[in-house]
């Protein structure tokens, strides 16, 4: 199978180096075809902006979500976002992979999502009517395919737990996970968060290393997260809201999980 | 009093243009005095990288934190770093403005919290110990000064809500507010959102800067979110969970609210 590492980490010696060189050797040992987006390397530049346009023109306004549509039916991307686009549509599993910076991903990820997320491959896709509101939340240009987050930490498993002071990791990580994988169509994996990364030595590495590589061996047997898809009658439509039979009184990230 | 407004979109002639230059014109009025960092218009640096420590020696390895440590305790951070902590030390409130960009902030204001937010000045500050874990959530070199997000979004409010389809306004917003205003000490003001922002006609646009000039007038008196302080007796330290006796039973952002 074909797997896609969009990569994080200013340092190729860091602790994320280390991690993302293994799964690429244990991916590729396993028969797939890997490829790796690694941002910082590639120098990619995180910011959405006009020059994301080729045919976009100076002194009109700049329109966000209008001239991503225009730009990528028209074929007018710059051309490291369709690059990009294109590892997407080849992929039959991504793989995210960053250190928790202030409790999100580094900026320069968050700029990939944005700047390749175009309007109509990413969202705008699909018909709204009374039963559909767009292709998304399970349904969209990335249906079929697999996501999983690896994910690193210097807060203790402790401070992202249930009462944690962090917050826990999985409410933490449902913009991503849900918001951001789920929306356009990824089936979304559990992900995989090593915890107090500065204290880390030989043992914990090939502890963690093992781990990771057990949950890459089963990177297309693993059972996804259960959230909710938007069309399937859950939600009432345009609202948008769990109906009221559907996990009645429950609120929250953890009411679009079945 | 001195209000910083750290803004991000692309395009001046925005609602969001429109809402930032409307809420200058407002605190001047109100006797304040304003600065802006303009995000975008200011061309500013998203990626935290070795570039950002001005005496990193190349060809030896980066590493974010203690690169950063070094570089605040000695002055040798980049200037544009160092300006923006500045303007953080002058300001009495702070006002983050930006459109919601796939559930988060943009890549641009991600990366001035990962660059401004140095080791030494919002994290690793205090001491550890058995009854201390630092001086952070309530605590640290923000304290006494207000933060206050105002966001924009593309959808509606019903998929924002209790039971919406992208999650509460309130948990998406929670790794930023606790995360990142209340964590170096930040009094958190509750957000103003306007939704549905791509349908905005004159009446709903008076309605909206009506309803933000309000809260603007009102920055120094809001009541701040009751976010439960880090050294105050109710965590366990180091596990940093909330004592058994508090809150029982509750779980997930919402346990970390007084």
């Amino acid at each position: 199978m074909n797997v896609l590492i969009v990569y994080a980490h200013p340092e190729p010696t860091s602790l994320n180096g280390a991690l993302k060189d293994f799964a690429m050797q244990r991916l590729a040992a396993n028969g797939h075809t890997v490829q790796v987006s690694d941002l910082y390397a590639m120098g990619w530049k995180p910011q959405l902006d006009a020059g994301d346009t080729l045919e976009h023109e100076a002194g009109t306004p700049f329109h966000p979500s209008l001239d991503s549509k225009r730009a990528f039916a028209g074929g007018w991307q710059s051309p490291d976002i369709a690059a990009e686009q294109d590892k997407l549509r080849w992929a039959d599993a991504v793989v995210f992979q960053f250190p928790l910076w202030w409790f999100s991903m580094p900026a320069i990820m968050k700029g990939w999502v944005e700047r390749v997320y175009a309007y109509g491959f990413a969202y705008g896709v699909g018909e709204h009517s009374d039963a559909r509101w767009g292709d998304r939340y399970g349904e969209g240009s990335m249906q079929g395919k697999r996501a999983m987050l690896v994910v690193t930490t210097g807060g203790w498993d402790s401070h992202y737990s249930a009462r944690g002071i962090n917050g826990p990791i999985d409410d933490l990580l449902f913009p991503i996970q849900h918001g951001v994988l789920y929306y356009p169509g990824f089936d979304v994996l559990p992900p995989f968060v090593s915890y107090r990364s500065s204290k880390m030595d030989d043992a914990r590495f090939a502890s963690i290393r093992q781990a990771l590589g057990a949950r890459l061996d089963a990177l297309f047997d693993t059972a996804p997260i259960p959230y909710r898809p938007q069309n399937s009658g859950q939600y009432e439509i345009p609202a948008l809201t769990l109906r009221d039979d559907i996990a009645p009184g429950r609120t929250g990230f953890a009411a679009h999980r079945e």
